[in-house]
């Protein structure tokens, strides 16, 4: 399934971000990650005239070409008449990510993903963990190259410039982040424990495992403890980047 | 951007739902959805047999088909062998719906979507609703027929058994939810005031709009007030879904 999804976002075209806004955020915010913008000679007036003129003031190629082969690149995403080449996100190392942790006493707070594949998901977590004001986030370093397409857009173009940094063996990465001062919780449905019962630890490190089949053992036992967010209904859990988000923004509000 | 949207779904086949996990939900969860499950010759065989026998407990008709024959009639999506067929949902009226929730002085958690559309946003706030106690999710009836595969299929299943209520224009529903006692909070990424400045009221009501372009502004004024979700970073957004789920995790933290 991963690999699948993965190169059906290959074949799509990872290396482009698409849509109007998509395309000025980007231009905006993040102008160095942006090779070349290709603009639909029907695309209609403002908002063409708008990203011409962020592509002279950031110094960005820009090309006229038709709709159709706009289509024939991202084949079938709605790209609303424009796209942008992307450059590849350089990935951190763990050690230099942790440079980028506030000093003790500060409140602190990393995520760890182990197994998140959906691009969808990513480029949420990617979002709120900005939003949250997570220092970075970590992830295993076997999947294919960040940001993609569908990442870029998902984030709102914050995968661009938040830090991600790439490990190995996730229980290994979740020991030395332990070493470096934080306090590990395991995200568990079946946690007995729910992340509303004692308050979020001030220097936190988060970790979330697959949709499918939660954390893995070997990662759960690294944790310092597992917790649940209480939820009713049939289902049984929530989305991972939600379950993430709401615990997320819960200890945001405790600690900052 | 929608029309399109929905017809690709449309084409994607929206009478769907796919997947191991998903498939083996339904039958166990909401089996009357079910008209007939299609099952791949060439599906392993423990998860084949657990698909067969869900089938026949709950009195589903069942075929097997080939890999080839279940990727045209799903176009590309990962159905990892089998798929469903289901039944059309209904969508309550707003009385109706209004006839669901606890009587006072009970909690009660109502959500009102205005112009989400994205389907992986749809299954994810119903999920999230049901997870957080929300008696009901009323949403614009401007759309096509619900649920489709992909909204059932984010949803975890959710959208099968969850109350969803057709409003025609949503400030006057909301005015409408209104004069039953609940009061009106709409998400606004410009709010003075945040969800953890004062608690969420007991009986509530969520407004959310989209993503792009927040509330509209009758529906905004028909809130009793607005308040946001206080966020760091560049982005100054979250994702719709995930915004709500963060706000109906803390009426649920404080209220029940």
């Amino acid at each position: 399934m991963t690999l699948q999804m993965l190169d059906e976002l290959r074949h799509r075209g990872e290396d482009y971000c698409w849509g109007r806004n998509g395309v000025i955020s980007l231009l905006e915010e993040s102008p160095a990650h942006c090779l070349k913008v290709m603009i639909s000679k029907t695309m209609q007036g403002s908002a063409s005239g708008k990203i011409v003129e962020l592509c002279r003031v950031a110094h960005v190629p820009y090309v006229f070409t038709s709709m159709r082969a706009l289509d024939s690149m991202l084949d079938g995403e709605n790209h609303q008449g424009v796209a942008a080449m992307l450059t590849q996100s350089e990935l951190l190392s763990l050690e230099s990510a942790m440079g980028l942790l506030p000093p003790p006493p500060e409140p602190a707070l990393v995520v760890m993903l182990d197994h998140i594949q959906d691009p969808h998901n990513l480029g949420a977590i990617i979002r709120s963990s900005e939003a949250a004001s997570a220092s970075f986030i970590a992830l295993p370093r076997r999947r294919g190259s960040l940001p993609t397409g569908t990442v870029v857009k998902t984030s709102a173009g914050a995968s661009l410039r938040f830090p991600l940094a790439s490990v190995g063996n996730v229980a290994n990465a979740v020991r030395d982040i332990q070493d470096g001062g934080l306090w590990a919780v395991g995200l568990d449905a079946e946690a007995p424990g729910t992340i509303y019962d004692t308050p979020l630890p001030k220097r936190c490190l988060l970790v979330v495992g697959s949709e499918g089949s939660g954390l893995g053992r070997t990662t759960q036992k690294a944790c310092d403890e597992t917790l649940r967010i209480p939820i009713r209904g049939g289902t049984g859990s929530l989305n991972a980047s939600i379950a993430l988000s709401i615990t997320m923004f819960e200890w945001s509000r405790i600690n900052l």
